[in-house]
């Protein structure tokens, strides 16, 4: 509880730095004025003063409080734009790939949650009562578009978060993941061009590989995402048939898109019509409570086909997630026939049943806080452990920081190899490009809670990354 | 109970007529004779003796007995080769998949077998037992490739058929559909060629056209399954990447390939070294009790992909498939991780506790007695109402009819259009074609008990197949 309060008033702060509300030099309000402000302890507001020390956002002057610091910790750098298409090859995700999957001791690898943040054991009770509840269920092939009342109920979370949605404009699927798939494969073809990310998920590209697609890597910025005047650029270049996009707390830098942004990104791609293949699964993650909206609620005609799941918010082995593919309703449904035939029924059930019995804001907002805390620590032993010049990722919403290492310290591949052999497990840089850039970027996901290993790990990934081996 | 002895004893008779042991024209022996013979009641003897006689394999002769007919009634024919390559149209399967899926009363449509046949309420209350035994299920991506406990039955059943299997051969998927999507991606590309039987199932035809690939159609026969000189033109005239076959009772002509076509076959393509990928959804329901063995039986190096689920005997709302994928394990598990990560956990489990409990031989034994008799009943109404001149396969598994009607009848698509008016459900043969032949065909699919509304159905098919309306 401690820790909670600590972190909510370090983000406070850092949110008032980061708004410009306070400005380099600046002065920062008392430890008693902001523990008046904020109703928390004097006592709380000194810790966070620490954590914002450590994370390099202010420093304490000598019997005058804490000031913003004029230099502010850079973001990890965008890369620059090159616009040209590449063929994506599936050769170089397919070891890292492998090495991703190994068992690790400490895994800041995979984009998951801690077990132990997740709701399982009340989901596994409600699966327990569905699989018995009714001899029918798993009797038939469930039919398309998926179980009614989960789609009820992603229409329904989906309008209130700006995008009016009808259950029968919802298709369930085997993960986002398979819903991406389906929706490259409605818009392109073999040889086509799509728009990405850079750095994007790897996923993603890996799925560009298996299809046979071109990438043009569009700069993202870990703050505010892709840049869509490059996007527009692009797109006078080449004829993309789709832009693939992650606006909400992207994997793996971090960034939300501002809602201006997002609003421009509609119109750009309805203009011109093409699709926009929006995954949300990190959208019910903020950290401030603040549920951004998905691109999906500024789309006008149908262009944007929204993509989400609940693989990182209540149980990725229920394989749970939708599509809302606008306009592309019917060629989405199809694909969805021929590649699996429907997604299975019970955890379909389960899920739906789970959000029936309207624990899952409750359920959100206490792992909001835990991944908000997860990643402030992370931040924070990065600071102290990593090579000086280090740049770190700011996210305001779901458990994964984007780190650039200076140019003098190890590749990100090398990285990766020796952490492994010490049982820690990172995701590198070049798994997020299709021409493997970010050499000496990695992804640490901040998905387990913190640990006296987890910052022994730390520290050996900073020596290691800095050379010591 | 009485149905079914007297489904045996026609099937006891009409197996020696098959295999030649009785001659057309020679006498079957009397009633009494087979009733001491096969130990059952005389009466029963009398009924099965009907069935035969409507099935048109005997003929009562005033005081003599009955005798083989000596024109036995005809199998649908098979296509004539034409083994050119022709790409395959998503469109043509498009409007067929609609109509399918529409709701019908008489399902005679779809390839699933009644719900009340499977062991669903066993298998909810597994899965319930197994959703509430360990919080952790379904809490991470399930680890590839699948739920030991269920690999390790597949590789147990598998090893009993005739094919030596590890646990670690067997990858988990998402349907017998994934796994023939996966291995295709496997081995074929964008515009590459593979053979397919003719008739085939039309979901393999779907995923040739989603996956830009060219189909050979190589004829099979209803009893014998695919004409394996014709495969060797093909393999000529061809760079075929790709077999894809289903070779015991098979989907829509119930053919099951005897055991040295097989190992013909497996040396076939491992001499050319091409893969077959070979569907087994209907293997474990032959009705004899004698459970074929896959092709995979005979394959020495790898080249056979065998592909199967428990969508056909246990639950197809459960998506429980996988693949035994030979010398390309590596690539078909890179695959699934890539299009759909993992398959569920729970519905693995309940599955595996299912063949944990070792009721499932026994269950299979009622399902293929149920079937058997639901065949019957259908090949007997097509008898008695179709117009003369239909003919109808024999099959000795699964629960499909493949129905040719003669030149003057409807077109199938036609049939299907004014059957569905009528709340009936049937697949049309064009649906099994990549170039639309079988035009005149129809499959039937008699996975529902027999029943006044099904025999009334079956009645106003043949009256519509011939014209009347």
């Amino acid at each position: 509880m401690k820790a909670v309060l600590r972190e909510r008033v370090a983000r406070h702060v850092a949110a008032l730095i980061e708004a410009g509300a306070l400005r380099p030099g600046q002065r920062v309000l008392s430890v008693r004025e902001l523990a008046r402000q904020l109703s928390v302890s004097t006592a709380t507001v000194v810790d966070a003063f620490s954590l914002l020390e450590a994370r390099g956002l202010v420093e304490a002057r000598a019997r005058s409080g804490h000031y913003v610091r004029s230099e502010a910790p850079e973001r990890p750098r965008a890369m620059r734009a090159r616009l040209d298409s590449v063929p994506v090859s599936g050769d170089r995700m397919r070891g890292l790939f492998r090495s991703m999957r190994d068992r690790s001791i400490v895994p800041f690898g995979a984009s998951s949650v801690s077990p132990g943040l997740l709701p399982t054991e009340r989901l596994g009770h409600l699966a327990g009562l569905v699989a018995r509840s009714s001899a029918a269920i798993g009797a038939s092939y469930d039919p398309l578009p998926g179980v009614a009342t989960l789609r009820a109920h992603v229409a329904r979370r989906a309008t209130r978060h700006g995008c009016a949605t009808r259950p029968e404009d919802v298709i369930v699927t085997v993960g986002a993941i398979e819903a991406i798939g389906l929706c490259l494969r409605a818009v392109a073809r073999a040889g086509d061009t799509v728009a990405v990310e850079s750095p994007t998920y790897f996923g993603v590209l890996a799925l560009l590989a298996e299809l046979g697609l071109q990438a043009v890597e569009i700069p993202s910025d870990s703050a505010d995402g892709m840049k869509l005047d490059a996007l527009a650029i692009a797109f006078e270049r080449h004829d993309l048939k789709a832009c693939v996009a992650v606006p909400n707390f992207s994997n793996p830098c971090g960034a939300r898109m501002p809602d201006d942004a997002k609003e421009k990104l509609a119109s750009m791609l309805g203009q011109r019509r093409v699709a926009l293949i929006e995954t949300d699964v990190y959208g019910d993650l903020p950290h401030d409570d603040d549920r951004p909206r998905p691109v999906k609620a500024f789309d006008r005609d149908g262009w944007v086909m929204h993509c989400s799941s609940f693989s990182k918010t209540l149980a990725p082995g229920y394989r749970v997630g939708w599509v809302v593919p606008g306009r592309f309703y019917d060629r989405v449904e199809e694909l969805k026939f021929v590649h699996t035939v429907a997604s299975p029924t019970i955890t379909q059930m389960a899920v739906a049943a789970f959000l029936d019995s309207g624990g899952y804001e409750r359920h959100l907002r206490k792992l909001r806080r835990a991944l908000s805390s997860q990643v402030g620590a992370v931040q924070d032993a990065v600071a102290r452990y990593f090579p000086r010049g280090t740049r770190v990722s700011r996210p305001r919403g779901g458990f994964l920081l984007w780190i650039q290492l200076p140019d003098r310290c190890v590749s990100a591949i090398a990285l990766q190899r020796a952490a492994l052999e010490r049982g820690i497990s990172i995701a590198p840089g070049p798994m997020f490009s299709a021409r493997g850039s970010f050499q000496r970027f990695l992804r640490l996901s901040c998905g387990h809670p913190w640990s006296e290993a987890a910052e022994r790990a730390i520290e050996t990934l900073g020596k290691l990354a800095g050379g010591d081996s």
